[in-house]
């Protein structure tokens, strides 16, 4: 096994982003030079527990220019999910730098993600030697605060907390400039459209989307606001499903959505109006009321079970209703409704392009196209629903971008402004003297 | 029993009325003059069935002024309720005028709501003799173009049919304009405070919630436009509840709510954090996602009952959520999203009066305290939120008051701007001919 190249003093491609770290703090914290998303993916790798609340992603973000030691690894607890991200070297050829490392659990198993941080402790001490080096984990989100005790016992290593919106910034930041085939617009014809990274595309409204919503007025690095959120979030939808159908994980009910047919429970202005409403323009598919068919059915059954006892009541007990249909229903109603107070949001705060983050999302094909024509219906056009193949690891690749590689000598100083002058005018030089070498 | 009064050549009050419908078309249509809501309320009448879907508000409208034969009733066909608004005369003392009455009917139960109305009709024909007086009936809401030929064929009278919108708003303008104690700011603290009657409360924005939810930005009599609205309304409440308590009726599920604890299926932000969201502002006791506990909780249950086969596990099965915390949760959901969606329209289209009606509202004490309190939050205190007493009747109330009574010699003449210049001023000639006795 190769040790890192921390030792090295040889002119490496880290080098332009160790200077822009310097002259532009806050955008860059690792050398993300050539980074992109691995096409052939790995399959998961054996060390990892699949299933039972554990999600490996598959889809890496090579970093062909990162060859220093990563000491660090991050994980973003929220309401529902924690997210990991972690940097691995690419082992078979190390010079080639490394990559990002992407995993999900299920909050209420949060024990398996503080056992799989562990192995990564231990693997890190196996490949690089213990201290100085030893891993540290960077931590945000709720669970940062309500489990840091937990964290800290467990792993016996430093625990640094960060921000939640301060890294969900960072980390779009990170992927709206830094990495190709990652934002994306969608729609139902054309699906998925990339756009290519771009530096400063303030100002714009984050909305993450994960138990629950919030949206992020960004006006520039550093610079942002929650202007507000939603309660009906990716939670209400798993807790609702969870107790109208047998489905017992996040995706079976994406996939259950699929196959649904909303009006089986929704009202739709045909039901109300026999026709179009043509006055304000709603079509008689245009939903009235999510669910709103349901009590009517309900009624209708019960009084029929009622007139002729004994026979087949089991409509009464709204077995009629399919747990595809009410998937897509909620499905549709939750995103819908995000997507109309998004526009809302962006209009009071004068926003024209809307980013969609959070692991609500899940590159499922009904929440996006939803979450779009939201935003294009809206705003008749005027607005763009941007959204991103890592939709649900902002805050986490965020609080993995805030700790920079320990052998740029700023290890404890996690924020710039907090780099002395002193610090600063000692990179610079050091810089200068490889450059001169 | 005494004939309508319509051969009378006295002078009486609803003169004044007469003339402000020539000079001022459009708002009045029936003497509303010295009209007060009824406090000591009548028993439901023995004709009217109760209970099954049929609901007698007993929320009767004086109007002491209104002598003339009033030969229409006026329903308004929604989604989930039939509401209808009829008038009668003070038997015991005719000369006192008579009374608007308010009942609703399930939609599903539309043959009940015409099987009244056939009633009425009855009693029409017997008080006044039948044609020319002959009953007609306005009809609004989509259920007027869904039933037409049913009403018509059932009831065999004139079916005339005005636009739901206009409707509303022409509903809302009478309750604002005319009606002591019908319109009321709501508070926690200060429960109901009415607001005087007054002319000219332009521009406003009316949320107007049944099934779905209508919002309808209104700048002067007769100007309005819908803005949006949200199909999370009122039978998203309904059909979701009655999936998933046992509660068959809507009054029901409102009183369960009274008793509930949204904290048992809500996750809140203390419940992620383990404490408040100091940064942004979140108290440890918001709302962080509707619904967001249950999944975990559920998971949680479901491994129980893995872990220990045989035992009790019915915890696994949702059984552990209570009915009425559930009902409190989606109720406050639902309310709290209107609130904020009302709150983004109205900054969106500068105005600051909100006006709340439709049959969700019921005059409940938890929706309108979320409704209000969402309208104070956001708007930091700028905007206000107005309740009605006859929150579900806007629609039938506006239809009502589209049709004059027939002793005006208008009849069939519903738009005052179809009034012929002719026949303005033999009106007028009349009142001055009247005035001179």
């Amino acid at each position: 096994m190769s040790p890192s190249d921390n030792a090295s003093a040889e002119v490496d491609p880290s080098r332009p982003s160790l200077e822009d770290a310097i002259t532009n703090p806050g955008t860059v914290k690792i050398n993300v030079q050539g980074a992109y998303i691995v096409d052939d993916q790995p399959p998961t790798p054996d060390s990892i527990p699949d299933g039972d609340g554990v999600h490996y992603e598959r889809k890496d973000i090579r970093l062909p220019h990162h060859t220093s030691v990563v000491s660090h690894v991050a994980v973003d607890i929220g309401g529902s999910l924690a997210k990991l991200v972690y940097f691995t070297k690419e082992l078979q050829s190390p010079q080639e730098g490394g990559r990002l490392n992407f995993m999900s659990f299920e909050t209420e198993r949060i024990d398996r993600c503080i056992d799989f941080i562990q192995q990564l402790k231990q693997d890190h001490e196996r490949l690089n030697g213990s201290a100085p080096d030893e891993l540290c984990v960077i931590a945000t989100g709720g669970g940062a605060y309500k489990y840091y005790d937990r964290l800290k016992q467990t792993l016996n290593v430093d625990i640094m907390r960060e921000e939640e919106m301060d890294c969900l910034i960072t980390g779009l930041d990170f992927f709206i400039n830094e990495i190709p085939n990652e934002v994306f617009s969608y729609s139902e014809t054309e699906h998925m459209q990339f756009t290519e990274p771009r530096a400063g595309a303030y100002p714009y409204l984050l909305v993450n989307i994960g138990s629950g919503v919030s949206m992020i007025k960004v006006s520039g690095p550093n610079q942002f606001l929650r202007v507000g959120g939603t309660h009906l979030g990716g939670g209400t939808f798993w807790g609702i499903l969870s107790l109208l159908t047998g489905a017992t994980t996040f995706d079976d009910m994406l996939a259950m959505a699929d196959r649904g047919d909303n009006s089986g429970v929704d009202m739709l202005v045909g039901d109300i109006y026999g026709m179009d409403y043509t006055k304000i323009g709603l079509k008689s598919t245009a939903i009235a009321s999510s669910f709103g068919k349901v009590f009517k059915m309900k009624r209708a059954a019960e009084r029929q079970a009622e007139d002729a006892p004994g026979e087949d009541t089991e409509n009464a007990s709204g077995a009629q209703f399919s747990p595809e249909d009410m998937s897509r229903s909620l499905l549709f109603a939750i995103s819908n409704n995000i997507g109309q107070i998004a526009y809302l949001q962006s209009e009071k705060h004068g926003l024209k392009h809307i980013y969609f983050g959070g692991s609500f999302i899940r590159g499922h094909r009904q929440t996006m196209n939803t979450l779009s024509y939201a935003i294009k219906f809206w705003s008749k056009g005027e607005k763009e629903a941007y959204f991103l193949r890592h939709e649900g690891y902002l805050g986490a690749v965020g609080a993995f971008l805030k700790r920079q590689p320990q052998n740029w000598g700023r290890r404890n100083s996690l924020e710039d402004s907090s780099l002395s002058k002193q610090a600063r005018e000692d990179l610079r030089q050091e810089i200068q003297n490889q450059q001169q070498k």
